[in-house]
């Protein structure tokens, strides 16, 4: 069945200090979405920015979510780092509640959270990790949606846990065919119409082509690409343009589950 | 007019990794304190400490607070780093949202939040520092005391702000006649008699004896001592026993102050 | 009486990770230049970088130096950490070694040593630091020259303990009546042609005009300009071609007091 | 063959600013031993520490080695970072410069070079990561002695490039039957007078029991402990003591390897 809304993601705030890894803008970028996962500090991110992108983002009414990371700063939270669930959650929580407070400061909440890089794809394929991470979620903030791939450890235990779960569509990342991205450590560039209509063919039929060739299925609520994808800002207004030529309504996805609820 | 009340408070946490400062452990000085200051990972503290230290408060019946300092592991967040005032607060909303968060984890609820060290000192003096701090934590979380000295900028512009606002006793610490704590990187040796008999004299007379040789007025709701002075369990056992045996009752900040309203 | 010779040197490798912070990369500045100043990694820079530079820099026959700053990759060693004259040259005896080992691995030598930023300005009026730091290139490296201002502690410093020492001329920077340069945390964008013609005079006539509206003397060896002034790299081209153009040779400093011994 | 000389080296410098992780000081210990590997930065030890502990072994002939480690001082070293081996032996690099720079500082040489942690493991198991290390070797200190087990790649390739290699045995840890100890993350209590008799007949026989209960072969020219070992000083001791009373000299590694030449 066809999408009829789908929220639109993208990672933001993930400088450092003077440092800048994407070539556009939060705020250009922000125009284009319905919700920020907003770095916090371990693999990107620092105070000041997360101030400014929380501001950022309550002006133009996009919705917030925590993107915490493996701490590494060198690595840009693209390296495993090897500690053990307890560790990592305890890093996350730490992270998730750092964004919570700029949340309050700018009188919004926290929509969202969602791990970065190589802890998403840890958590992904480690039930262990993200057992604790739920069980941490529900704790903290029972409210607060958890992002993941449907092909996830963290999607089967967050769902069977009872929290607001939401599925992600990577318009910047290549599938196999066991329905995971391929993860990279650095991306190519790529073209921005071809991003848009796997995209709305994804939203439309439910249906992506993996890199051995064939077409899988790939259920989402969000799409997602990232700021430090070369050509980004191009490809974030592609896929919002196909998004809305096609009649496809972008929403915040606390919006879309709330709708669903 | 004599105390009948007063908080206890401890840096707590503040350790990093598998590194310590302190000889005492934070269970120890746990069961002797009503308050504990507990160090948010800039110049102490990892999210593994909090999350343990967090914890065992909660167990204990002592309220926390968030402990922010400077980001320098090295200099333990006593040394000055020039940076602005919006930076620097940029910095304490991030820690005491992290720590906050870990409270939200165990059940309880931040009860202060008190700059570290070199940060303490400098919003003691600097007001435009102590303005922009009280104005975040007035947009951030209203119901959070202030933990600063009677001689400072911190409590005068607080206190007019309308905040709820804790004036420290340094028990571990020497004062000047301007009433302000002679501010050091390392601390010597103390005798924990004489510190617990400084303390309930502060507490009856409300008096101390500065460096210069006079006493001056000290008032205050808390006495605070450090976890890394040399002997820190035996001066936190001399100072509790002081207290009890001339009939102050020892209770969290947060009750003391609900109890004068 | 005019420079018939000067080095031409930039900071390079200040990025970290997957950060950048110059438009220009290191590879385009390392070609108009004859000195390279190398980030060590506590306000800028990662081993992955260095390797690269110095290799780089190898490669076109352009000399390297160690471009240490305070640990503060937020603040871009632009912060000052009021830390005492003994930590801070420990911290630059630290990263020198650091450089002077991708220097041994790809063959080359350290021709000097200069500080970043914040810790450049604080040697410059604080004589203590800049005695501890040229007792420590005395021990460390004799044969290493020390960047700085002529109107500087560390100038007059070095220049009495008799170790090599290279004044610099700052074309991005603008002078005050003192001689020395008004310090900045972000720059603003510049036209190269007056940067240029700033630096032909100044090789000329030996004189700058102040901020104040004065022309001074300006005695100097090596010109800088900063690679993450906004258009590094027209500025670096337009120097070059003004130097060319009025027959001042480029040459490393090293060369330059080779000859003049 | 009985070994009638051996080398007896410990970790030391492994605090951070004001924290500690052993009991006993570098400086106890320093008496104890014939070869320091200090750590350089990453997982322990910073810049007035490394100074420190240099100049605390030229007094006292202590030869040293440098000690780096992941870039992770949270996990303290011993957490896995899943980097490339260039980007490994890039930090590799960085930190053994920073120490050398120390030791020409104090007049003296880098005796060797010991990877710490999982660092270490990991080159004991992955042979590119060991041919870069000693590729990089090679081409920055010729004469620096590499420090490793006898069963790892790390000997393999080193032994093969023509490099001085030193094998260990670990006093403090257990081997299986695969002739390699049994990684740990954090170290329980030891008998100090069983760990002396274990070396001393490891120095006699060549035997070491492994944790599955049998005798196997462990060639080895110096004895290892860790100063976070609790109880390491009095380890140390017993273990000096026993070679001392069973007629083995204790010599610094770089001179057992210039009398075997």
């Amino acid at each position: 069945m066809a999408l009829q809304s789908v929220d639109l993601n993208c990672d933001l705030g993930e400088a450092f200090g003077f440092w800048r890894i994407s070539e556009a803008t939060d705020e250009e970028l922000m125009d284009l979405i319905s919700s920020a996962n907003v770095a916090t500090g371990f693999h990107a991110g620092d105070p000041n920015l997360m101030d400014k992108v929380v501001k950022g983002a309550v002006e133009r009414g996009v919705a917030i979510g925590a993107h915490p990371g493996f701490r590494d700063l060198q690595g840009f939270g693209r390296r495993v780092i090897q500690a053990n669930p307890d560790e990592l959650v305890n890093d996350i929580v730490y992270q998730v509640g750092a964004l919570r407070e700029f949340a309050r400061r700018h009188g919004t909440k926290l929509q969202h959270v969602k791990p970065h890089g190589a802890l998403y794809m840890e958590a992904a394929t480690n039930a262990e990790l993200s057992e604790r991470l739920v069980d941490a979620l529900l704790k903290c903030s029972p409210d607060t949606a958890l992002f993941c791939m449907h092909v996830s450890e963290t999607y089967r235990i967050a769902k069977a846990a009872g929290i607001a779960v939401v599925r992600e569509f990577y318009a910047d990342r290549d599938y196999s065919d066991s329905g995971s991205i391929v993860f990279t450590r650095r991306m190519r560039a790529l073209n921005p119409q071809e991003v848009a209509d796997k995209c709305v063919r994804a939203c439309l039929e439910g249906k992506v082509r993996t890199v051995e060739g064939n077409d899988i299925d790939i259920p989402f609520e969000s799409i997602c690409f990232h700021s430090d994808t070369p050509g980004a800002h191009e490809i974030g207004k592609a896929v919002r343009a196909g998004l809305v030529e096609n009649g496809i309504r972008i929403l915040p996805a606390g919006e879309l589950l709330a709708r669903a609820a």
